[in-house]
């Protein structure tokens, strides 16, 4: 385990805690991190995930979370393809279902990183204003359609990879943590009452916004202070639909360094979830593996009193009721 | 060549001329296209192209024109990825100017469809307000900076694709010509002056804007009234930056059914080329195929008066110096 930490990566367990633990304090920590990350997942239901493996980095694969490790879907299945984005769009999704249901031997998670569970979608679409305690600490009113904007597909970054900032070029980077919808399979035209079918299921995730660049320095276009390298990190896993119920009923949560920043619930969306994806779907067809950030509820750092930005060190929790916790840290970015 | 035009999908000549010529008609039309579409590639220089075959329409393959056919690369040189995107990615253009030394023997332009030249890229990067007349014609003064924003690569399509208009939810569907940056490599924290390096080469783009959804429905964000499917022509080729010299001297025209109303010249460009990569590249890192569509001269029709949209049965053409011409003709869109 400590060459995995020498080596500058992550497990799932190391990434959670500091890297300058003692070995023997890791171990300690090694069992209650996995306790924390597979509570959910000791139930019947299925946590997808991505991941590779510490011996071969450069390989995505995808798989589920089965008791102390995951099942690599592919090695069980080899007509199934390494990524989950390849995956939902060849249709192959119930053949996942299928691998779990042989029950097959798990990887031990000290041998994998979790990586993002989806990567390399075509939208990563994000919502504006949609909670409204978020539009309460703004003074402004909801607005009456969903204000949508975007992300870049390589912002994606998953529970084991940093936040990277660039402080020579922003001091405004502020949290917001999100509900994140998965499309399953492509939708163009379709009605809210059936919308939910085409959602594969729900992640936490953060729209990291740089606020100077969001608000200043694009001319109003929240792009570039949305999309910098790593302003997306999703994870640890997808939750499917099934399992959530009714994913409007959620309580959602973020702490900076352990000091609770954000809480509410995503009964304070203020256009619903099917409402979107009939609305983006009626402009645009929406991809299997694209991605829908919900919207920040109240509580992000530039409306505090004085402001709150993030700084290199920092670490954001971001939690979500039935779907789990997605910590990451926050360092200096350095370009390779 | 009448059997592909039943099967309603188009060659390069096809795509250029409508599909209800008589036979005899379309065999003129056929030799007059050539020339018209082939009259730069038969100097010395290289206009890459991705193409499907005729007879295998599902597969993407890179090449480049040569006299009245395209060069397949991989065929050439099975170590080469089948996309310009793969191709990039991997680091491996200098081996596509190797084929070319070989002086392969074409496949014939009779049996490919060209298509959009890079697709599936990570980022569609656009800049808006970025022609001196095209502020003028909006009483606007240049933005200071330039402002971004992006469509998704969902929404490119090639010279013999079709622009797909919603007309059940936008009557204001709008051209925009426009000089495309094609990314070659990796850039990140790049300064203007080494900025170019980082080009791989130009094409002709039109930014196809729903201007009812990029200023009244989104909440200022232009995003979704930007990235309807198939609101991104790019084509028919890209010519790389060698070949261009200074792309800021560059004739850009659009007609629409044959009338010119856009013709400028890209030296009215507010903010350059290496100025903006540079900027871009302080923020994220720009990957090997990214596009950045350089901004829109004067002439667009919603600020002509009385305004003018585009309607099914359109022809766009858009032509810049040095590079050629883009033909797209309009269509109503309908679900598959």
């Amino acid at each position: 385990m400590s060459r995995i930490l020498e080596l500058g990566r992550c497990t799932l367990l190391s990434c959670i805690k500091s890297r300058t633990l003692s070995k023997q304090t890791y171990n300690i920590t090694l069992v209650s991190c996995i306790g924390r990350y597979l509570s959910v997942s000791q139930s019947k239901n299925m946590k997808l995930v991505q991941f590779s493996y510490i011996n071969k980095p450069q390989e995505i694969r995808t798989g589920y979370v089965e008791g102390n490790g995951v099942v690599d879907v592919a090695k069980v299945d080899s007509s199934l393809p390494n990524t989950l984005l390849a995956i939902l769009r060849n249709g192959l999704f119930d053949k996942v279902r299928q691998v779990k249901m042989k029950n097959p031997v798990p990887e031990p998670m000290s041998t994998v990183k979790l990586e993002a569970p989806i990567t390399n979608q075509d939208k990563v679409l994000c919502i504006g204003l949609n909670y409204k305690d978020h539009c309460a600490e703004q003074n402004l009113k909801p607005p009456e359609v969903p204000m949508i904007f975007s992300k870049f597909a390589s912002a994606v970054v998953g529970p084991c990879d940093l936040v990277k900032l660039r402080t020579e070029v922003t001091k405004k980077v502020d949290w917001e943590v999100e509900l994140v919808v998965v499309i399953g399979k492509e939708a163009s035209n379709v009605k809210a009452e059936e919308a939910l079918d085409y959602v594969l299921g729900y992640t936490v995730g953060q729209d990291i916004s740089a606020r100077d660049w969001q608000k200043e320095r694009n001319g109003g276009q929240f792009l570039l202070g949305k999309s910098m390298d790593s302003f997306c990190p999703i994870g640890p896993w997808i939750v499917t639909s099934d399992e959530i119920g009714d994913a409007q009923t959620l309580d959602i949560k973020c702490s900076v360094n352990g000091v609770q920043k954000q809480s509410s619930n995503t009964c304070q969306l203020v256009h619903k979830i099917p409402d979107v994806i009939a609305r983006l779907s009626s402009v645009m067809t929406l991809l299997p593996g694209d991605i829908l950030l919900t919207g920040t509820p109240g509580g992000v750092g530039m409306y505090r009193n004085p402001p709150e930005y993030l700084q290199p060190g920092d670490v954001i929790t971001s939690e979500i009721q039935k779907i789990g916790t997605l910590e990451v840290k926050v360092e200096k970015y350095v370009k390779n």
